[in-house]
């Protein structure tokens, strides 16, 4: 699993591997720099150039990226934003799923506590892989930590898709026994017209 | 000069040549579309495909991207800075200049006004373009604005850029000058210390 702290200053990535039950290792993590005084679309480039590196040479099978949402400076929330695209956009090109976690979503995963500080995070980041040392910076704790976060989150959206997919499963078996019904009883049941929809729509969860 | 309105659901291209003087006329336009309830890294890619396809069939030397400021929904606005990130991407793979213009600026350099509405800009660009049809949806006339924008701003950029690389020149003359002066002086002049910095610093001009 590979987690991804967008950025063009500094965008953070870490290689996660799952082992079984809640056992967690780090594989590699580092930080990309940019320049600050390149051009945008040069800095772009550089990070997707990294990040195109680590998934050739760390073959993850999924990519967690951080979503972004408003932050006070617009000019740094579409920097991060349009980094995040490039990361998206080099799985994709490879079929890799891609996740966005919130950083709320990051914390409340590896620190309990959504509103966790970034020092709590790197704490249990560095415990939980067994570090020697805490990841630095901030950002490669935080690449970590959403490897992590998506690694213990998946198996809890895989059974949630596997109840949905069985609760859809009954629902037609269910509409087909009152269609027998009625064509045996030769008429429409008054209380389920023909046509009605009875397949449980849920929401799609996203692998 | 490839013009690109970016966005997920919409994204305007337009090809434009610029002619003699002002004349500039319209070698393609289009829009690209991707599914809404696709995955984002999916739709980021048809937008780069798209964008990719049109590289290499029209072989523009620059592209221009329209800026993406705050917009009232934060979750579009971060897949337009997406898709504009992609699009910078895909240039920038190709060593091709990207240039961001504001959308205020882009209706001010086809209309006169940076206040214009979306028809006014249509409008313009159909009779600037001697098009015999409007370009529709708004987003493909979006992307022939922001062509003939750039086409029509980057001389005077240029102009620009060569006037701070004389001043810089003529500084670096006048402070040579300055040394030499004191040299043969003997002495240093009390009113330029050695060491002082004569450049004109400007603001670098991003072409």
């Amino acid at each position: 699993m590979l987690g991804v702290d967008p950025g063009l200053t500094r965008c953070g990535l870490g290689v996660v591997d799952g082992g079984t039950g809640r056992t967690v290792s780090c594989v590699a993590v580092d930080v990309v720099r940019t320049p600050v005084d390149d051009t945008l679309e040069r800095r772009l480039l550089a990070v997707s150039d990294a990040v195109e590196h680590w998934l050739d040479t760390y073959r993850p099978e999924a990519v967690a990226v951080e979503r972004v949402f408003s932050q006070h400076n617009v000019r740094t929330a579409m920097g991060t934003a349009q980094a995040g695209g490039v990361v998206a956009l080099a799985a994709a090109r490879r079929g890799l799923p891609v996740v966005f976690h919130t950083p709320s979503e990051v914390k409340a995963a590896v620190t309990g506590s959504g509103r966790a500080d970034k020092a709590q995070v790197t704490g249990m980041v560095t415990r939980l892989l067994g570090l020697a040392q805490a990841p630095r910076p901030a950002d490669a704790a935080d690449a970590l930590a959403l490897a992590i976060c998506h690694l213990w989150r998946q198996p809890m959206r895989d059974r949630l898709a596997e109840a949905e997919a069985r609760a859809a499963e009954l629902a037609r078996a269910h509409k087909a026994r009152l269609a027998a019904a009625a064509k045996s009883a030769g008429a429409v049941p008054a209380v389920v017209p023909r046509g009605a929809n009875m397949r449980t729509p849920g929401k799609g969860v996203r692998g």
